[in-house]
């Protein structure tokens, strides 16, 4: 009856990539017909990810990535390559009239200027900034279902804009001297051959890094400044943990007179009421990294502190599957006419 | 068409339990309707594993364990309690009509004598281990698909014998002066509270324990034993990992005469021809933990050293899905007339 | 011409207690003469401890704690042992004569009242609070040099208030709204048997705990008042690390007009002149765990973000060494008339 | 009175350089006083190893490698460069007059042909071969005493010829069929960027790699045949692990009629009697990496399987210290008339 979505993956090589290719291996409707890398082209996806041995998405030979073959071959096409390379590979795919999921970050500021100068290049397809669509599923799934172009929402925003979205909505905490003090995972470093991501220099520590320069700052604005109603600066700042998986964001805001915990707890409730995949956790209760391990789960702790009269929002995500590649496939799940669900997993990896 | 296999869970603290509670959560015909456990009866599932909140099986309740209450409710019973517990347990089941998969070292052995010498315990159940039948599914799988009684292999012994299998039954190894070295993550340490296990005493370390005296040491030999066709003993010595799941055994063994590589090859893809759960690596690939990581897969490296004659076999398991509750849930399957991967995860978590 | 100073140590089986003997080991003027455990008494040290086999240390055996054999023959005794517990033993040793260096909170808070608001057990030796001196050698060297009872730094607190000391006492910040946002490794949970510190629950994963009502808010709160000179409130939020050692503390800041970073880091370097274990980081770089590892080091990173106007303050310590025993041996070198160096190991442990 | 010794090292971007560092930051008698790399040259060395800042070696300017000024300046050089590489520099040095521990492979095998056999390179300094003495003090502290040019042992060998030496030297072990099963932490795979290595491709893992093919092979061969009196073929196979440092190898042996493990301990104990690096361990008691961490320390675990006939024998070492740049700090005490232990940690880091 169904017809099996075709999708195609640019760019396999990364954490990303490997997550996208870990879910389609088990999604009932949707299957990669297409996986692309300049430097393993060639190869059956298995040669270079072992672990997919003996699964029949291991046996896709990798290909040069080639628009015009990827807009025939695919319904929908997953960019997991850097931010300025996705600009023109999605222009050149839409043109070919295929869908886009573009998990990189260049169609997520609505605003060119924004863009360039976080990201110091120049936007070169700034026609598309007003046609994609922000892929966060509790705040845009309408607008998700009829898109052409996604821009997937980065790691830590993913978690920042969940944490803080009812609580602005519903104008319980100050718009101003918001804090977020954000922790992630180091798969969410990449996976490039670098001397600071090697197990020996990140194993057994933890660092701060970026301190109010990290280039998820300009869209976590974006957002929250959409669901406050007003322009918002936020402090974001950011460590590194060692772990393989999981931002956990601690943020801090003031809460407005007349608002107390319950107040806090029910319009959270009412806010993520029939979203599957936000968990707003029992009163006492905060979020760990391991509780949402490989899930599209975003888990959420909430404290007043009635000594400094903040309202204490603890949020807590996989980077890879929610922050980036099970997002990617919830979104083009809802592109395709499919249940926002279908094909991810259901419980987390534990321990 | 197909009704939905009722199963009940004695012993849902553990690390088994809590694994097979997430395998549960995925199955397309098989319920968990009964959990069980003394300390934390009255609660629901997920109020002591929050990782399952959101999720149905979350809410089933614990109960206390009641052997005519689990018969009636269940067509399979899991048993995830301490050897000698599993052992009365077992039997009362079995009276009420209800079939059981034992994850305990109660039924492994054949022989009462050898389990009253390692284990220290008498057998009051022995008349149960003529008729109780070792869940390894490359091995029996046909008696297992007819059996009231399952006794699921330890996690250690998975990995041995899978490894060892086809070069004994084909007599390509000498069947004495085998070492088994194993290493092991932490959680085949269980949740127990102990000193030895806290993270301060595991991380950042390695070490070697119980060397010529672990209980897994009889059930490898009894296997083996069969499979080469003469009694066997083996030097089997276990490591403790910092890492959260997976065995990897490292298996020296002396070939004979007129066998080389290519043959041993051979001989292990024919063997596993057909078995979907075991990976024969290429040529020159050795197995990693993180490869099979969440998953029922065995993979397994073969090396002949010329230098020495000797055939060197490495197999990796996760310990606690293949080692435990994945395979009890792969023999369940088979018990009920399941195909054997029904509801078990296809791709390995990785990173 | 020196004489070797007599020290023990009341409670020796916790990590504070197995940092200290580590240190001692090393320390060329002062020798561990007794070490006190209930549980493990009539044992050589190294058979709880088996790292210390073949050194010196390692032999002393342990005995039952005994005020009158301490006082007797010790020049000063550290006492590692539970709050509540150490109020008493203090007292006591002090009554017989000799000096005190108390790793617990008993004798941090000048107020008593809020130790019993914060500890919920009543203070039975008010009067000691008065003569205890708070032993951060950075503001107290003079006090701690002929004090007879050290009240040692928590660990939380020692990294909070180094590195909050030169903004506040130069008036360079708002008093009100301060964040410090702390994450722990996990020694500083403690060695007792508890399944939420084992292993397989805290490795590859990160949590937020007990937000808000930490029980060194007090004594942070204490310190920085008399640094700022006005009573103050800090939202103080702590944090669990998957790895052994370490606290790095992340401090959020209102920058009060008139002054840049240039300003705030010759005020850090003013301050912390002639201080051998405080390290302003040189601009643009942050402090990572490791980098201070097995010493007592405090590193400094200071930020200052324009577009939020705040002064972002990161300071990372060892939380054993410098947070607990390091400290406390610091301390009693000084009271001992030793450099406060003596005995204190020099270079970071790395990797 | 005594004068400082000049040391000297090239190559100091590795991790057996950066332990050099750290180990030399606390020697009282020796002193660093050039370290070069061709790539750093010219910032100091806490520019590159923060961890060093405030410690006088961390100021210490990086220089470019140049033979003649090596050799005016300093006592003893130390090479920390790759083999092949320390080939010629150890000549040009040891022409100009100056004592060289070389922390590479070119020098530990006595026979050219071996050497250029298992390291596929031309050895072009064969004369050298002869003088050179193998730096293991338990074995050859004498000829280390006298020596110019120290071949500073790999660091499994060191563990493996440890952990034999007593039983082959004694006797006690059939010399054929021995296994030496050994795991490192991944501080032994270097600091070059590569994705092997990791954070996410190690972490939570462990692998097999090399199996029969590791060039520390003859190595151990050499050592142990001269122990043994005879030629020796072992199985030597190494395994990755998920720690910083460490190395534990499990070795099998075969044990002869007439030794029992009363035989074997007292043999060990009479091999090392006086040896204040290698810890016997009481009987029952086998080793672990972090009881050796940070340290010079062998620990020797032995069992003797009496099902088996088989003697095991578990040894542990850190890989960075013992095996490597404490152990070429030990060798460069005893060519500089020191006492052995001079400098060196006293006790391990634990946790």
């Amino acid at each position: 009856m169904s017809q099996t979505i075709r999708a195609g993956l640019v760019g396999v090589t990364g954490y990303t990539g490997m997550e996208l290719a870990r879910l389609m291996a088990q999604h009932p409707s949707m299957e990669l017909v297409r996986v692309t890398s300049r430097s393993e082209a060639g190869k059956p996806l298995s040669a270079i990810y072992p672990f997919l041995q003996s699964i029949p998405v291991g046996e896709l030979e990798i290909s040069m990535p080639d628009p015009v073959d990827l807009a025939q071959a695919c319904d929908v096409v997953f960019l997991a390559v850097p931010h300025k390379t996705a600009m023109e590979i999605s222009a050149q795919l839409l043109e070919h009239g295929v869908r886009v999921v573009d998990l990189s970050a260049d169609f997520r500021l609505n605003d060119k200027d924004v863009y360039e100068q976080w990201y110091a290049v120049e936007h070169t397809r700034p026609e598309l900034l007003k046609t994609a669509v922000y892929g966060l599923p509790e705040l845009y799934a309408d607008q998700i279902a009829g898109a052409q172009l996604i821009a997937n929402p980065g790691c830590y925003p993913t978690s920042a804009i969940l944490g803080l979205a009812p609580a602005l909505s519903n104008s319980m905490v100050a718009t101003d001297g918001i804090v977020v003090d954000s922790k992630s995972g180091t798969s969410g470093a990449g996976r490039g051959a670098k001397v600071g991501t090697l197990f020996c220099e990140v194993h057994d520590s933890f660092k701060a890094y970026g301190l109010g320069t990290h280039r998820h700052t300009p869209e976590i604005e974006q957002e929250v400044s959409k669901l406050a109603g007003t322009p918002m600066t936020v402090s974001f700042n950011t460590h590194l943990l060692p772990i393989d998986r999981g931002i956990l964001s601690t943020i801090y805001t003031q809460l407005r007179d007349g608002f107390d915990l319950a107040a806090v707890r029910a319009a959270y409730d009412k806010f993520y009421a029939g979203k599957p995949y936000v968990r707003v956790l029992p009163e006492g209760q905060l979020p760990e990294t391991r509780y949402v391990r490989g899930t599209m789960f975003c888990d959420i702790g909430l404290v007043v502190d009635s000594r400094t009269g903040r309202l204490i929002i603890v949020s807590a995500i996989d980077n890879l599957c929610r922050g980036a590649s099970g997002q990617a496939l919830a979104n083009a799940n809802l592109m395709s006419g499919l249940p926002l669900e279908t094909g991810l997993p259901k419980a987390p990896m534990m321990p």
